[in-house]
């Protein structure tokens, strides 16, 4: 028996029921998809962490989830809500860059501005909540099988508004990047890719010029030790053997990094 | 294939397995109900908090939603647990007033008092979490189908405990009511509903005298900028564009605002 | 319908897609799977901290239920990853004592070590995240029915390693023990249970030769006061009604406590 899935992420929090509400909306339409939450405490209004976080977390879904992120600064504004189709499945928000991390790392196959109020909750949505009245019902009729193009009017995949990452800068023996992502351990997630190490022996340099060599796991170091490694989401980090990154190394968002290659 | 709906919200914050242990003894009830968190950081013991939130959340599920809501200081006391057919589904929880915000906007049909052990977990419940004992239980027998009356005796609607809202005071041109709910953004939440200030031009007057116009959506003020609107629960509330009105205004639950209607 | 049900506790916390990433890789797995969180604010690498709430919460779930526990501090290492068939279902998570406290009150009946790549979620799974990349696609495929000599090796059940909970000790007329959890409303529970008190009149002293008669519920005091009483997890408590008894007493894991019975 297969049946949908629909994932949540937003910057709402967890101390008030407008994610529940979220919830009660998709209830509505499709009772029986499967709801998940990837998390609701995306820094207010932080629209590049929400993208880091949504692009992280995606390919471990099954094909076909639909996923409806909401950090949504500009709601009430001319900023347009749409869908987009693509190899995993389809996303769901504010067009205002939160879903273009996906973008870079999957291929988009079409996209649509969510005008049509017939998927819609209600006919006169809140100016401040289009969570609830658009994007979770139009999602759940999304992973009940409706159509994209029943949802608006096409849009070109390359209008999307795109939040690119700062591009990594290739050195001579490795990668100039920086931090772009602080997760909740603490550890500093920075813009070089697992692909841009590979295999090699590397060490990562810190803006204090302190060198930290690459290893595997975070217990490679005794605790309170300073450790580099490709962590889960696919990047290079930096963290605390049962510590914070952030508290002991004082880095933060943004902050310059460097991947050296050991010679020989 | 339809299954039933049930909600928790709870003061039980989400650091220990209390709600954990709640979702278990549902699913020895009814494994295939549907259960959905509204919200377990009502701040500890705050049963007005909880009934506001309650009464925001439950127009937006299905109807036949079971809503359980634990908010108890009086747990163990001589204080009722009952269970409330209204227009839109059931409420399960303590006769504290919790439940009554609900009951203020819509239909109560009836109402029992939860004496009947054959519907809790255990015949044995623990005189400190009658949220896992007997309401959650409760609600899961009431999500799949076993009436009102099996529950308990009939309690009248008109003896439920009330935890009424402060009235708003009819002014010459507005209304003068007070802040009601703070939510997790700082956002401050009066008692003057939608319905009060309808189509009309309008601002609110703060304790300070500051005078803030009405506006539609907190984009409509920059950043940092104070912002009076009707929030997505339907009453008028004041906010900051990207900050916590809370913070920046130094406010709280009970203190006075008024909302004038513009002349001409 | 029957459906199997498996249950999340971490340290993780809410700030981040970890857990999503969790669910996703179940749904891979088995999409008509219920999966309820149990807690995902277990201390950072508290393992002590997680045996306790884990341990606390099985015995509300449906028999045959998986419960997946993951507060891995030695991640990455030499430490195993198992899967243990108990009276009551299965557990799977690190062999580093986290499981140990549900088999100290239930029956254990089978172990095996996880090494069969095939049930994991990756053949290449990450060094910092056995959580999404082994144990939930695990814990997935025993809910769906997968035997548990199929993951892997078996283990003499009298080999996995335990992390015991100090002894209490007998008393002339009472017990001696201590403080082995603090949860998130600040109350403190010692390691005396339920059946030590059984039905006598006790009181609990405090480090401080505070005495605190034993009661029934929090409500038996004033708000503020300081309440002793066997707890819903089971062990008898010191709790501050409406309060934290862990701000009030200044008291954490390990401080002693004495139950003494009352004479005549």
């Amino acid at each position: 028996m297969s049946r949908g899935f629909l994932t949540l992420l937003s910057d709402f929090g967890d101390c008030d029921v407008y994610v529940g509400m979220m919830k009660g909306a998709i209830a509505r339409v499709a009772p029986q998809v499967g709801v998940v939450d990837l998390t609701h405490r995306i820094p207010a209004q932080d629209v590049a962490a929400g993208r880091f976080a949504l692009a992280s977390a995606v390919s471990f879904f099954p094909i076909g989830t639909v996923h409806v992120a909401v950090v949504d600064p500009g709601v009430g504004t001319a900023r347009r809500g749409i869908a987009v189709q693509f190899d995993g499945g389809f996303l769901v928000g504010p067009d205002n860059g939160l879903l273009s991390g996906v973008l870079t790392e999957r291929a988009a196959i079409a996209a649509v501005e969510l005008t049509e109020p017939h998927y819609w909750g209600t006919d006169m949505p809140s100016a401040t909540f289009h969570g609830r009245d658009i994007f979770a019902p139009v999602g759940a009729h999304l992973a009940t099988g409706v159509p994209l193009k029943a949802l608006g009017p096409a849009i070109a995949v390359s209008e999307l508004v795109a939040l690119p990452v700062a591009a990594v800068e290739r050195m001579r023996a490795g990668w100039r990047g920086c931090i772009q992502y602080v997760d909740g351990f603490g550890n500093l997630v920075s813009n070089v890719s697992a692909a841009a190490v590979s295999d090699r022996a590397w060490s990562l340099i810190l803006p204090s010029g302190t060198v930290v060599p690459g290893c595997r796991s975070y217990s490679d170091r005794a605790p309170g030790g300073v450790v580099a490694l490709v962590g889960s989401h696919g990047w290079v980090e930096v963290a605390v053997n049962c510590g914070s990154a952030k508290e002991h190394l004082q880095l933060e968002v943004g902050d310059c990094v460097e991947v050296r290659f050991s010679t020989g």
